[in-house]
């Protein structure tokens, strides 16, 4: 191989590595506008907010095509092989986290009008901002080839679905007090369901970043123990 | 690349499409016990389903690594190099429908002891004899290389969604009548989700079939439209 050719290769695969950087920053300002438009009961920011995911649609397919490039032309091998297989799963739920975006934005659709609700709506804000910022801990982690800072991620994750626990049951309290009051409710356990897989992609995103940085398999080590 | 490499290079592939196609059919099986165990309320059923998983994350693993060593050691290009990429992104999508599964035991577990509810059991064994065809389905056309049939799994999706959304309804009806009955009705309504996801990801593998067989992106096209 060249030395130019060489350098052709390395900015290819910086550009791959940039690109899922990028990627990852576009469903996270989703969900922070998907979070801020379910609380302040802002149907026209969820309405702005669901068309930015054509944008991570398209790079959904334009990544998994210089995968293919790059496998195609370059044959990488080894660590330059892990990266290119971890980007095509990564892209992947990237992709999803951007549609679950879109269904928190329809549930604030859904919410639009109704009042607030003290106690829950901060509960749901700050479930939300731990989401967005379990994707920005996953991606530079990503970015860095950290893998304590993926693994910070899966810790707070368990805090994720602690938060989320305590929303559903805070919830289905005020159904049994309020039985007539029960649609809000449910759009409202549903919010907190789409970001509480949002936490969950997340922390694929991580195990994703643990596996390539170590190149071992540390995804199913306590139950193939 | 002599006969004889060319023979053991398509053996390979045969062994990457029959590894998958076997780890669906394990999926498929835990989806079936899982909502037999949420229907006849059966929690010993529910915890030998959920030892299943193990198998399927082995399974993810191995699958894995066959892949990267097969992208590694014969460079493969044009369809065979689709089959590989589609592969990696298939088994994480099956790894997680035997996630979902064992979500479905806990619900299972959850409800052990509670009375049978006329309807509602009907109901969620039918959404899960249809999630199981539908994961049947997929994998079908993968091995066939069927699109239509693949394309037939995302209309089996919207009668799976309506499906849902009625017993999400029910349910949403049962609590406004019996508001202490609560957590029964909750734990149903998390089973009757867990279904619907199955459904999604026997979707999202229809999807990847249908791109393998076609060879274009048919994903994002009504909304890059």
């Amino acid at each position: 191989m060249t030395l130019h050719t060489d350098r052709t290769y390395e900015a290819e695969l910086q550009a791959l590595r940039d690109r899922l950087v990028d990627m990852v920053g576009q469903v996270e300002q989703m969900t922070i506008e998907a979070v801020k438009a379910v609380v302040d009961r802002d149907a026209q920011l969820a309405r702005e907010t669901i068309r930015l995911d054509r944008r991570v649609n398209r790079a959904e397919v334009e990544i998994d095509e210089a995968c293919m490039l790059l496998l195609a032309r370059r044959q990488p091998v080894a660590s330059d092989l892990r990266l290119v297989t971890t980007a095509l799963k990564m892209v992947t739920d990237i992709e999803r986290i951007g549609d679950v975006a879109v269904n928190l934005c329809e549930r604030a659709i859904d919410l639009a009008g109704e009042p607030p609700i003290p106690g829950i709506d901060e509960a749901l804000n700050a479930l939300g901002q731990l989401a967005a910022a379990m994707l920005r801990k996953a991606i530079e982690a990503f970015a860095e080839r950290d893998a304590a800072k993926a693994e910070n991620v899966l810790e707070m994750d368990d805090d994720a679905d602690e938060r989320y626990h305590q929303i559903v049951r805070s919830l289905a309290q005020r159904i049994r007090d309020d039985p007539d009051k029960v649609e809000q409710n449910v759009a409202l356990q549903s919010a907190a369901k789409q970001l509480e897989r949002i936490g969950d992609h997340a922390t694929n995103l991580a195990e994703q970043v643990i596996l390539l940085v170590r190149g071992q398999d540390l995804r199913h080590q306590g139950k193939l123990a």
